[in-house]
């Protein structure tokens, strides 16, 4: 009976960009592991930033490892992209019925979202055909705290299994660093127009010569209250579907009528 | 008087993810040295399949180069975008009248957006508000021939320089490994549904461990007649009008109707 049982469960992909050993893994592990059967595949070194990159000119490696009790997990030294390729073509041999990501150290809303390596590994489930969702806590600290952030992924994960899902479904969810009660609840958002204003911090090394860290301040340019940043600032966890036809079609209509290339 | 008319002409930004010293780069400098001011600065090495990977965790360097005759040029230890950055910010200490990038030895259309360098620091340009265009040559030899390609440049950046363009304007333009007169027109497309179906060759190392390398066949799902894929398959130059907001407007509407996460 168990063992039927477990073979009906929902098969959850897991994976992040924090590297395997992060709090918001494991986080993420617990809020959902009585949900479904679930399998860890993640990065053995942190990987924010890492985009949609994939390891095309080395090889990869990968471990199984004992860190979650009875989860299955493996770390690779791959990408966070890397990680989902591996995990249904290697180690789960089918595609999952769902990949969650994260939860994310820090924010992924607005233009981060093409930046982030949690969101890009939801994205490649995504392009796979496997419903997807990204997880981010809007607190960098290496011991945030993930209270609220476990409730809004059980709710979230217990709500959209009892449906059939899309299989390009992908939602970047970011949470508000607020205790459980001061979350005002969820909202659907567009993804805002924010950005960094870069600077780069020009140093010289012992040797004399210079070298630069990117650093930025973040600024909102978009004044809607349909955004990520908006939901959030107001204390609401931001839901923002995204999607990977990176089409523009409204531009493609005028190109099509202006006959500049012709 | 030359000073003069120096300084009217557009300033263009090249950048590419092959490396500096790749020859598309090199004949993307020499299609457009004519049309304007031009500034390269690019990667020191191979960056293929880095998507929008930015550099958080290291510090940047970057060397002028004597590699273009009279073009200046610099080369940097980062990623396609950090390029962008560090060319807005350091080098040119303004935004360039248009951000070129390529020519890529090998195809970008359809999912390839997402995952190729070379159009991520596009998009990095388009982003801070700079119009952008991303070239790429379907051919991955070293020694590709880029004669067509280069009129295809010469003709749509001439064209476009005569317009005022908006300052987010971002196309992802895939050029036929085709002669000249054999290239049929440039085609205005939509981004294809078509991927890679992956798989990992399993090795075994010197010392008996395992390693993947990533390898996969590249397959069409779109059937469409208006994809950048059919128009290359068809011996068109495709231009794909790509977007940065990728939020799913249609899954949008359809979670808030269904109050799913209430």
């Amino acid at each position: 009976m168990t063992t039927k049982k477990a073979k009906e469960k929902p098969v959850i992909l897991i994976t992040n960009d924090d590297d395997i050993t992060s709090k918001g893994i494991r986080s993420l592990v617990e809020a959902v592991s009585e949900l479904g059967t679930v399998v860890v595949v993640a990065p053995d070194s942190p990987q924010s930033g890492m985009g949609h990159a994939i390891t095309i000119g080395s090889p990869l490696r990968m471990n199984k490892m004992n860190l979650f009790g009875d989860v299955e997990a493996w770390q690779t030294s791959g990408t966070p992209v890397d990680c989902v390729k591996l995990a249904v073509d290697k180690i789960l041999h089918r595609k999952p019925d769902l990949c969650l990501s994260g939860i994310n150290h820090g924010a992924n809303h607005s233009i981060n979202v093409i930046y982030s390596g949690t969101m890009s590994a939801a994205m490649e489930a995504s392009i796979e055909g496997i419903p997807s969702i990204g997880f981010s806590l809007l607190d960098y600290n290496y011991d945030a705290d993930f209270t609220a952030s476990k409730q809004v992924v059980q709710k979230m994960v217990s709500a959209l299994l009892k449906k059939k899902l899309d299989k390009h479904l992908l939602l970047n969810v970011n949470i508000p660093s607020l205790p459980p009660e001061k979350i005002k609840g969820i909202k659907i958002c567009k993804q805002a127009y924010a950005k960094y204003e870069e600077d780069f911090s020009e140093r010289l090394d012992p040797h004399g010569k210079k070298y630069y860290w990117l650093t930025g301040e973040f600024k909102n340019f978009d004044k809607g209250r349909d955004t990520d940043v908006w939901a959030l600032e107001h204390g609401y966890v931001s839901v923002v579907p995204v999607q990977f036809d990176l089409t523009n079609y409204t531009l493609k209509k005028q190109l099509e009528k202006s006959n500049l290339f012709k």
